[in-house]
């Protein structure tokens, strides 16, 4: 498979760009993607702007670079925004358009990114590929749920090759400074209170870097169908915090129970690996602890400029 | 809600133009559109000529007419390809662009057209929207269902009005001449052997007026969510060939058995019409023999033309 080129979308992104270096280091001919290219990463990359919710960009694109493999981590993203966004309804429609476009000038794999929000989050139950239903309630959820949906059955009759990967909770340096962990790591480097809920809910925590690199270890496999994309090991948000804490030598700006609980979150969202570890065969390399520090550095960084 | 402004997309189509006469009978202030207008149905209606998987098509359709409602009957239904066909993601894009585009310019109301294809058709268990789980098998079924799974949290979100019309066997004037009641009436009018399966398979067949007249009623009720449109009695397609064949005085010329069945068939495809007649309170008014009588006289005007 190496050699061939491979198209990632959104490859400025959290995500994206992590896919994009460990994709560049596996030896793929790699081609990146963003609506805007301030700051992309480094590495032998081959840069295109292309707004992929316009079609005349995407044929383009597509033209451009005759992708064998797409790695679609594009979406809307947007902090806080994109659970409700109406931009979910346009990247629905132009995920599916992709997939079909490429399809159509011979691509022959395409690896979605999809995300935990999928599952059904039923208050104190846990969420889990082995075990949840895909019955979201945000429209972010159900619309990439439809898009896993219909591109699984479009992929099995043309003859495409498709794997869809679930990503859980990750975090890393360039995160939204109001994410769980950048929010936290922030306060504690620039000597504020941190600030968090009671911390009980229990999650699936996996550095950015170790996302990037499980989706790449996917798009190298033949394995088709949905994959959790996690580190295997629930924790819960005040374990999170108190790490943090403690690895920034500042136990005492760490302020448990200082924001209210989300009522509407559901206490246990913990990844299945068992595909990402026996199938994949993909084990994260990056422990949280060593994660966790790496955020705090890039925050004292941020907050010395 | 009379006197308002609706927009009935595909409205040429067999379901769209008795959606049509409908809402024109009912008082409504009616817009038609299609991608072309070539024997556009008669009566008081405004008529667009739209592609509606084109962007710019869709944007200026809207601004002109400015819907309060919109009927969406529109979608790929090229007899045989539609079970499969590539255009299934585009009309799953460019429903959801649809519904966004109209909702910003003000629509209140949209309800979209589904189909008992949605439904899982396993083996001899009954499909029902009582009983049936929603995992259909074919791009056709799974982009319908895709299509209102996003609607419907859109919709919830964004304070749109959603009901979707799941339609089942439908037939009449002017349908496909390959489609069940066609190619027997067709065959019967012209004195050719009407060839059809064992016919074991048992199906709910409402004539195409009466789909257009029970959708016209859903969309004038304040009702949500997705609502089974039948006539809510199950009929084996033996007995329906039998009607066809009686009815035309040439029960000699029925070859029951002279085709194969359809292995991926389910036995039983049958509508739940609690909704249709206890919430929309609308009951069918063309019984099966009358419409297959219509039907009949239809295929004998065409035979002698």
């Amino acid at each position: 498979m190496l050699n061939q080129n491979v198209l990632v979308t959104g490859s400025t992104g959290l995500i994206g760009r992590h896919v994009v270096t460990s994709l560049v280091q596996a030896g793929w001919s790699v081609h990146g993607c963003a609506r805007s290219l301030r700051d992309p990463p480094k590495g032998d990359v081959r840069w295109h702007r292309a707004n992929l919710l316009c079609a005349d960009d995407r044929s383009r694109l597509l033209d451009a670079v005759r992708p064998c493999t797409i790695v679609h981590c594009a979406w809307e993203t947007e902090h806080g925004a994109y659970w409700t966004s109406p931009q979910n309804l346009n990247w629905v429609g132009s995920s599916l358009a992709l997939a079909r476009e490429a399809r159509e000038r011979g691509a022959v794999r395409f690896v979605g990114v999809g995300s935990c929000a999928e599952y059904t989050w039923g208050g104190d139950k846990p969420s889990s590929a082995g075990q949840a239903p895909l019955e979201s309630t945000t429209l972010y959820g159900i619309a990439k749920d439809a898009t896993r949906r219909v591109l699984e059955s479009y992929a099995g009759q043309s003859g495409l090759s498709f794997a869809w990967a679930r990503v859980f909770m990750l975090y890393g340096a360039g995160e939204h400074p109001h994410r769980f962990v950048a929010s936290l790591a922030r306060a504690l480097m620039r000597g504020e209170s941190a600030r968090m809920s009671s911390g009980r809910a229990i999650r699936d925590f996996l550095d950015a870097r170790d996302v990037g690199a499980a989706i790449a270890a996917v798009v190298a496999s033949p394995l088709t169908g949905a994959i959790d994309i996690g580190s295997g090991i629930p924790i819960s948000l005040r374990q999170v915090g108190e790490s943090l804490a403690r690895l920034a030598g500042k136990r005492e700006l760490l302020a448990v129970g200082a924001l209210p609980d989300r009522g509407d979150a559901a206490m246990t969202v913990a990844a299945d690996v068992t595909r990402l570890s026996c199938e994949v065969r993909f084990s994260p390399s990056i422990p949280l602890e060593q994660g966790l520090m790496d955020a705090l550095n890039y925050w004292r960084m941020e907050a010395s400029r």
